[in-house]
């Protein structure tokens, strides 16, 4: 039975991995597929990283914690909430559970008969994407939040550097379109 | 003669009736098509319900007060108002007039020659879709800003629940993308 | 309950008017929904209509031989047949009963688990739109395969003329490119 | 008084360059723009030039014989013929006549109300960019159908090894798809 | 060499100009490419002005100071950064060298190899898009700011009556949405 | 190092395999990422699965022959081969070789600068997709061209009468339209 996670992963962060790691020790799922949402953009303040780097992200993540059948897929948006569950089936592999604490999230597949489990959540804050994206640019507290094979990642590809050039654009940065 | 009146229907409630009723018993239209725009959105807390929805609420409630010759279409965005008369144009039945009191709308449809008549308007407030979907979160006077027959459409649906679902969403529910 | 038929329309002929008569007097549909599919496109040898002129034609042949709770709307393509259906549902009116004798829709929507009704066909040649659309730039022959009232109504907009200068178009009118 | 012309311009040949100059020459418009249709699409045989690449040759093209006031403006498909006309209109500059000898687009913009000129052609074979296209993959003949200064680009980017390798490409290639 | 300076140019204003009129000068660049960004965007309170209109703007602005080999290009968003340096190099004629203040295209642009230069910018306050526009809904000052070409342009197309109108419009003029 | 190797996979037969673990054995990429184009389509008969099957059969076909470090990802088509590159490096993990044999994604690739490597082929014919699809309207004979888990796979679905539903289903089902 496969399991379907579905987040932004701006970055892929420790309440992230938390939640990976309970869901594939619980033995619910065989297999679980993180769906990496809004994947077409990047470059932006709240979405700074490119599909690819997230994707990138979460391998070295569980690889790092010995996790395995976990595997990540791009998931562009289609911007219509209604067709969005049919989007996700035709894309990635067929899969029977949605795990999500995302109320819209259980809306739409509960609708579609999809099984929902909503996962433990570890304390949120300061597992949140936003406060680490905005931590990112003033300080070094992000790099306790984020699995050190991702901080590691990041620091590789001058992420901080990305985010303060974001931080900068305004209006237009923020909407993801031309700068 | 034929009349066009664009409008989103988030839902469609007194106000739009009493527009529509109007419009028909002045009898400057023998026939009005009524736009729904931004068709393609729905589960977001700005357009909670879909085209088809819409529709129907808009299908039940004249029939509710027997007012006849109006139908409704679906229209679905093309962000550029440049080109969005012809977008129109191209997709429902031929119409000669068009009713507004929105500026935009005005100016563009002047622009390409159609006769414009402003309707006279009922007290606006409390007849606004978003005061209107604010309100369904929060107390049951909603019930007596929309036509009876929407109402129960409303409750057969369990708009009530979608509502406050799309309200603790966030940031990505109200852009239309991935939850 | 509501039954949905999809088509192009292109144009509206005696054999989809036939098809409509017999689903309405079988007593099967209270109401019949009529999906002009590809709606987007016009001005093309195989698609020369726009959605709203197809429209249009619909209700002026309906009313002409009195058949009522029909109801045409547009439906603009997705080109993803696995989200095809839930864009479908989002755009018009709740249906619970599809008409088609075609094979790929029977499958899409039995696959979403709407009962299907293959309905009997009447003489399909020269009841097709392919057919009609060629004999418009040859011969008077078309005028007795489409009903009367959109036989007055594609005079009325010189559809003639505008099929055989579609003819002369070449490779980008078939595509809808620019001309 | 501006004129517009379009074109895909797959390459910019010598029956383009005679038919800009006799538009200039004859005085009817101040200002040529020639819209670069099909913006989107390179590297498929019937469209293996970028856009930029394009207006490059016309701009070489036109300065070596010392023709001025022709702009060449990108203008990437709507796919939608019945809201082509306005997409231009927002694109380009204001422009006040059309010369064309395509029916299509004649009927597009004699239908919103725009002056329409029928350019004597020169004779056309060989100068037709499916012809020269063709030749371009088998003998130096093309050579003589495009202006000096398109010679002299096509070799710089090394056109003809490129349309040999898009003619091995087969479907994909020709509909623009992932290769 | 031919140079890059990507905007909005919403309006075009006298900042922009004294931009092109250094670059020209200094001779870095031989020529100058104006990409107009958002160029699919009007008749918002962000973004009033066609593509085809801030194009006119340019020209008239640069002819009246005598500055030459300045060439506008629309430029259509892609809404996703990481492709947009490819998008931009397909549409407009190949360039050398990018000239930008703005942190995001300064990034994309080097990571794809490009020289950068920043120009010096004059005194920004009141040279700013957003501030003139807002202007022109209240005062006269505006007038001092935008290029006297461009005023008469602005008169002329009626610009102050199109910005009050857009101010008046609300959430989905500023969307781009249907009004 | 991580390769690329491109591909619709419809169906992903032993020719594909065979190349992968070729590419796998030859030690030149410690991982295959395998792009999965045209994602978005299916149910046409040139792409009848979707994205989520074709990866499915991927998964099964190398788990069955023991071959690791093989992931699939959905490539969405961009329909523009100017930015399909960028397209690509943006939404799977970062690759730094491209294993090919088709001319243009060698000439994409090869002009973004990155090393291409053309696998010797195994005996192609029978092992084309197309060849495939059209055996599986009409014999068994297709059973003994794609991986035995594979075959598995298929029969799960229902993929012969799939196919031979979409042979019926004439122009629209080719082009991926409403049916």
């Amino acid at each position: 039975m496969r399991g379907l996670l579905v987040g932004r992963f701006q970055p892929f962060h420790r309440g992230h991995l938390a939640l990976v790691t309970e869901i594939r020790r619980a033995g619910g799922a065989d297999e679980l597929i993180l769906g990496v949402g809004s994947a077409q953009l990047s470059h932006t303040p709240e979405n700074p990283f490119t599909s690819g780097e997230r994707i990138e992200m979460i391998e070295r993540a569980v690889r790092e914690v010995g996790v395995t059948a976990v595997h990540a897929y791009p998931l562009v948006d289609v911007e219509r909430h209604a067709i969005w569950v049919s989007h996700v089936e035709s894309l990635v592999p067929p899969f029977q559970k949605v795990y999500t604490n995302n109320p819209l999230t259980e809306l739409l597949f509960a609708k579609a008969r999809y099984p929902i489990v909503n996962p433990a959540l570890v304390d949120r804050e300061p597992f949140q994407g936003a406060v680490i994206r905005r931590e990112m640019t003033r300080s070094d507290a992000w790099r306790a939040w984020v699995p050190s094979a991702v901080v590691t990642y990041l620091d590789a590809i001058a992420a901080v550097d990305r985010l303060k050039i974001l931080d900068l654009g305004g209006h237009n940065a923020r909407a993801g379109r031309a700068p």
